[in-house]
């Protein structure tokens, strides 16, 4: 496809409290195609108290394209105790389909690693599904290591719930 | 050893900026044990900037036993977009040897989910190397499911230098 080879000119700009729509439409767009679209429960009224009630931590980048929405970058700070150093964390890098393969997504992680440098981070991470052959392709070009011996594990619903009410005393 | 099965006091408390020197030793505990003593290049001035010099986020847990620290966790917030809320992320996790098998990190984590309630986080998350058996079979034990087929990708160093002065332009 001739057209996807075209140079274009790609908007990146901070999301505001008007995005709220748009960046769930967004979310919803990736958990499609990471297949787990059930899993999103996150509402418009949710994510405006979460992104811009208060002092959340979290920043949205959002990639525009002939004044059209193509993309975003959701993220937030965490923190390496072993460089004793902030680092950026990427929780959700999107872009719709029809617009891949132009760069936008590429741009959209030149600036967080711009944005990680100017902030003194020594990291900008974030995590794959394993069979995002293409995702995976992609993020070894732009330099970035796959953490294979690493496995992270999760608590939550009913055995988050169970683990907060064991007894404190030492068993 | 019977000893290890006998009940012991532990207090957990939050900890301060005089606990930096304590809580950096702990930090290279753990990297001992993880074989990972090489990558820490963290120091005490930088930690007492980053973790107590502001609003980092990022927050420190201690545990004592008969009046000792046997034991520390660090952690910060995450956000799920799809859960659309924020988590908990336990960047660190450790237990001095010596004190080990005698509840310390279970009540850590008791804490920890606490907290997550409290919060309203709808997860509790960290990432535990593969070969560390001990801790997998310990937080399986606790309800934690590993995310298999989830892989963590990481730029730092020179690859994030050269990614972060790519052209801006799309390519």
């Amino acid at each position: 496809m001739v057209y996807s080879l075209i140079a274009m000119d790609v908007t990146i700009r901070t999301a505001n409290e008007g995005d709220v729509s748009l960046i769930l439409e967004l979310i919803r767009g990736l958990a499609e195609y990471e297949r787990l679209g059930h899993a999103v429960t996150a509402t418009e009224a949710g994510l405006r108290q979460s992104l811009f009630g208060g002092s959340s931590g979290v920043e949205v980048l959002i990639a525009e394209a002939l004044g059209e929405p193509v993309g975003f970058a959701l993220f937030f700070h965490n923190f390496s105790t072993f460089v004793g150093k902030r680092g950026l964390y990427l929780e959700d890098l999107f872009v719709k389909p029809e617009w891949r393969g132009r760069g936008v997504g590429r741009q959209l992680l030149v600036r967080l690693a711009r944005l990680a440098i100017e902030r003194d981070c020594g990291r900008l991470e974030w995590a794959v599904l394993d069979w995002n052959e293409p995702a995976i392709r992609f993020y070894k070009r732009l330099g970035a290591q796959p953490m294979h011996d690493w496995t992270v594990f999760r608590v939550d619903g009913d055995a988050l719930q169970q683990l907060a009410v064991e007894p404190a005393e030492t068993r």
